[in-house]
């Protein structure tokens, strides 16, 4: 069932699906046949959904999440604590706190974490964006300001909260990052909202 | 993480992935974030896959697998062998003893099985058109023609064997099925290819 040569609309379908993480050529190929068989119109549902979810999402400007609008819901809402930020990964991690309703206040999101060994310093995460955003909206002349850092704890996470604690001290903003109750080298996105709500009230100051 | 109104792009996308087999929430959000994160290109081609798989793709007006043309390849093919026909539930399972490379002769796929159960009977399934073909094809009057039955080892399976067999004997036919090497309540598609071509060669004569 070897697919090099993607010649007809099946074999295509297997090709892209099976491009998909975790989803290896057996998978894809059951997904497709499931996929011929199903309603016309749920298969177009989903091929429009695809598009319409590239097209239409975009990151906020002010916290880099993903989002249909200029601000995404979270920034843009009157209720949400306007003094707290907390520091995540990746958009799925915004997801995967705010699931465990323990959080109120905004995100940043850096979009990955500093890694030597991979290239990746502070241009290429939104650091800079974080220390700007900090600066112009005079987040530590506001009462009870805080930085809840929630990146995974990893070896390159943990360099990150340390990168950005030493960056944001001299501010005189309160620092914190959530209690590392996730099992080491594991993944928030996994966590369960249980866990991750743990995590967020044991949180400690650094 | 519960998507019960899928309001915007993003969950929307999330709600139409959830819905393919094997595929739960929490695995759609991640392939919902994945894909937020890939080239656009690569997202647009794999909802164009299955648009164009969906639209391109229908049954062969011979043997009932899914082609682009109005004979399927292996119909169509002139160094096929004639006068074997592989009788199969699935168009799946045409492709996945294609894969064992011990089959030459031609399909029919029955898009299931008889289960009174589920009250699908003889009308539901491609049986008649079975039978039809062998008649108007005069297909027992060739040398050596055969019936492969090659259905999946359940009892519904079995059941059918049982129908077309007693449907196909007073014609003449010699009718085998596949050696059941297969585990029973298991499934062909998910089969490797060497149990399917020793299935294959082992078939014995009803």
């Amino acid at each position: 069932m070897q697919i090099n040569t993607p010649t007809d609309a099946l074999s295509a379908l297997v090709h892209e699906l099976s491009r998909l993480p975790g989803i290896g050529e057996k998978s894809a190929t059951r997904l497709a046949f499931h996929l011929l068989n199903a309603d016309k119109e749920k298969v177009f549902r989903l091929a429009d959904a695809l598009k319409n979810a590239k097209e239409k999402v975009h990151l906020c400007s002010q916290c880099y999440t993903y989002t249909e609008t200029d601000l995404c819901e979270i920034c843009a809402s009157p209720v949400r604590n306007g003094n707290t930020i907390c520091i995540v990964e990746r958009p799925s991690d915004c997801r995967a706190i705010e699931s465990s309703k323990k959080y109120t206040g905004l995100y940043h999101v850096l979009h990955g974490t500093l890694s030597p060994v991979e290239g990746i310093g502070p241009e290429q995460i939104k650091v800079f964006e974080l220390i700007k955003r900090i600066n112009e909206q005079k987040f530590s002349e506001q009462e009870n300001s805080e930085v809840v850092l929630a990146l995974n704890p990893s070896v390159e996470g943990e360099a990150t909260c340390l990168y950005i604690s030493k960056l944001l001290k001299p501010l005189g903003i309160k620092i914190s990052r959530i209690a590392y109750g996730l099992p080491m080298g594991g993944s928030l996105e996994y966590a369960d909202r249980g866990t991750i709500g743990r995590a967020m009230e044991n949180r400690v100051e650094c």
